[in-house]
């Protein structure tokens, strides 16, 4: 049926919504909150959006004239008065599979698969999507449906390929705040000839993701077709995950998620897999740093992460090497976008006073991948990492890689405010609270705030005198520092 | 914060919205699709409205204008220009107890009461509610668990409360097309002092709902108020539960249960049992009838029902009979609103040719309810229930209900168009689908088209020749009726 549009200027964030007349409503006997498709006839290559049917209560509105709200009307590409073609949606028959998962059984790849397509084309509601997580969440996904999903995460969202070359790729299980290696790894490993197009997600719930501190230093929004160019010539790139629609499938998931912070283990694994596997990468190290406050906090829980990232890994044909590292404090000193990027900066250049813990992550986690890539022979990839690094290549690297990606518009500097946090009694650091330190970086304002955050002063098994300062505070906004100060739990303990 | 109101005529159905300008957005810190308080400043006793956010792309708006949804705008009595306040919504604490119910636990009253006021104000989203759905039916509610559900639906809906006089109701499981005892049970027991203030759903998915049948002969849309006077003059009514908010809850967590279809027993129970409570009846009949295309098809899944009513009945200080029935093909002739009115009329005035299955089973159920009631003795209750029904008693005091809660706008009368479907060979009838029953009717219309249905001219046991008519479809539209024979599957087995 056609209708002749008109845009309603409001954004609604995700989804799409037409505006029909209540008789037009009868007429095709739509209630408020059904679902239906629109299509631009003009376009023919453009599959049908599903829209959510709101009812106008506007007299002036003619019958045959459809509301579009401003994403929809875009999307779409119309004009005032240009035809839109409105059908009813049936259900889809993926809610059968949905139910069957929330029930307890398993679904095979084409399930999976017809599922994932109906997330990726709006075809599922919230209610419907978030059934999906839970049956996910109570019952668990299996090795072979993990695998699964990966793949259909994969086949329907953009994929990078590149022909020639060996690619690989790193994960850090997040949670350990300042933890940036992934901007030293890259410059490394794309130095010796391999290929590590890396996709970096901002941070959610943290004080910084590594596509927020690598905006610091260059434009993280990158086309695919630019950052496979970026890749062929410079081997390598840092940037936003969001940027290019690599599982795509994931943003709609984490919508339903959200609410209650659920991360069913299966659909972390496949999300984690699905951006190696979208780039061809046959080589990945994973890191998952274990420590009381960070994501993974017992040896037994890491070891159960290693086997199912290990046997995922066999199915979908990668090489996957799993390594425990120390998650019971801060890496490097800064926390927040700008501050970890000064301390990568420090890093790249050797400086006299670059964080050394930060440095030497970076070189053991380089060195594996260089071996695993066959740059390097068995145990000399610590070496080759270092030699890179402290000879100036990685810097000179980094800098072609920044140039490529395009110029960052912000500064490299600390926040304009400051104040520190003073010990509390002389002694010894018996720990820190990767939490609390997250906490204090969030209240002053990082990740919005790209100058907010802290400096990690003093570490586990450092000797502190009363009244000397443990960290530095950082913020643009002062009230945002009194913000901390009045929050503030103090996350050290001394003795 | 203050904003001026402003009218956005566009209705969503059940969803508040507020439209904010891009800046009022950004100096909140809002996203679309977050959500807020609203509170009208002059209505004191209000409660506040949680309202979805939308961004205007309208630059005419100006900074401190908050556009609201028709909905919106009307529920909290603006005008435009009128002050509204906002204020940011923290997630609601009975997040984390729906998580619980997710991963295992179980409930406490507190915080089952907790949830449903939040599900009643609207506190919760629907992702949130579908957690809530998916928690209950995969680890299902505990007896306890289910009362105090019952208790919360009740306390945070409407009651309607009656100084004197018992109070029994009854309930029937669902499934069986022409099923309107509770219209021929209701001035039965009215008739005799007791009370029965019987509250009914319209049809989702069957041809016709009690509420949709009663409203050939009556207004079925009537306030708590009027109907507590009805039942204290008539001793009882026959109403639509939508008029009135008891088991408001249930509404809103129905929306969320339809996608999948999903029916958490324990949810079920506590909504029948809720509507029972709220009016304080002491003593309910359930109806579980028991066939092989009913909702209950095996005897054991009625013994377990059975058990779980009655453990909860004692919980709730409740005394509930439970009785299994023939559910194994339609009750009386006719199925769809009118043409189920008319079985009632007929047995009601006792005409030659009234269907005498509705009949005797109307009688055997009345009949345990007044010895239930103490009205009748021990195995008196089915003559003492013959004698009213017989007498023209029930009869009479059926018209004055109907007085009562006003004119009905229909007529009783068949569709006007017809066909007949003809037996395909000749023999006996061994089985009726009442699934089939119910699809014929539907696609003929019912029971959005109140006239039309079909009637039942032969039942099991019945001794047909072959091209004999089986039953007449009726509908008052020629094209549905000629929907029903290109889609008609044959839902009789005829040897």
């Amino acid at each position: 049926m056609e209708f002749k549009a008109y845009n309603i200027p409001i954004r609604t964030g995700h989804k799409y919504v037409a505006v029909f007349t209540p008789k037009d409503a009868l007429r095709l006997d739509l209630q408020p909150g059904d679902r239906i498709k629109l299509k631009n006839p003009k376009l023919k290559k453009v599959y049908p959006l599903t829209a959510l049917v709101d009812i106008s209560d506007d007299d002036s509105v003619k019958d045959g004239h459809l509301g579009l709200f401003s994403e929809t009307f875009k999307t779409l590409m119309l004009k005032k008065n240009n035809k839109v073609d409105v059908s009813n949606l049936e259900k889809p028959e993926t809610v059968e599979f949905i139910k069957a998962k929330l029930n307890g059984d398993r679904l095979d790849a084409k399930q999976i698969d017809a599922i994932i397509k109906d997330v990726v084309e709006d075809d599922l509601t919230d209610v419907e999507l978030t059934y999906l997580v839970a049956g996910s969440h109570i019952h668990g996904l299996s090795d072979e449906e993990t695998a699964n999903l990966t793949k259909a995460i994969v086949k329907n969202g953009q994929t990078i390929k590149f022909t020639k070359g060996t690619i690989v790729d790193k994960h850090c299980i997040g949670g350990v705040p300042g933890n940036r290696t992934t901007m030293l790894i890259v410059p490394i490993i794309a130095s010796t000839g391999l290929k590590m197009p890396k996709t970096s997600s901002r941070s959610i719930t943290s004080p910084s993701g590594t596509a927020d501190t690598m905006e610091i230093l260059a434009n993280v929004t990158v086309t695919a077709d630019k950052l496979k160019k970026i890749a062929e010539t410079e081997g390598g790139f840092v940037s936003w995950g969001g940027g290019v629609d690599i599982a795509a499938a994931d943003d709609h998931i984490i919508r339903v998620r959200h609410p209650l912070s659920l991360d069913p283990e299966g659909m972390m694994l496949a999300s984690i897999m699905a951006k190696k596997y979208a780039v061809g990468s046959k080589h990945v190290l994973i890191d998952i740093p274990v420590g009381p406050d960070v994501k993974v906090s017992e040896k037994m829980q890491a070891e159960h992460l290693k086997d199912r990232f290990e046997t995922i890994g066999k199915l979908l044909k990668m090489e996957v090497k799993v390594i425990f590292t120390d998650g019971t404090q801060p890496i490097g000193q800064g926390v927040g976008p700008s501050l970890e990027a000064i301390d990568v900066f420090k890093v790249l250049n050797n400086a006299a006073d670059a964080p050394q813990d930060l440095k030497e992550k970076a070189l053991v986690m380089s060195g594996y991948l260089l071996e695993m890539g066959k740059k390097a022979k068995p145990k000399q990839g610590y070496k080759m990492a270092k030699e890179i690094l402290e000879s100036g290549k990685a810097l000179a690297k980094f800098n072609r890689i920044v140039k490529a990606q395009g110029k960052s518009k912000y500064e490299l500097r600390e926040g304009k405010y400051h104040f520190n946090l003073l010990a509390t009694s002389s002694g010894t650091v018996k720990s820190i609270n990767n939490k609390l330190i997250s906490k204090i970086a969030r209240i002053a304002g990082a990740p919005i705030d790209k100058y907010a955050g802290l400096k990690v002063l003093k570490k586990i098994g450092d000797k502190v005198k009363k009244d000397e300062p443990l960290l530095t505070v950082y913020a643009d906004s002062k009230a945002r520092l009194s913000g901390v100060k009045e929050n503030l739990v103090f996350p050290y303990k001394i003795s």
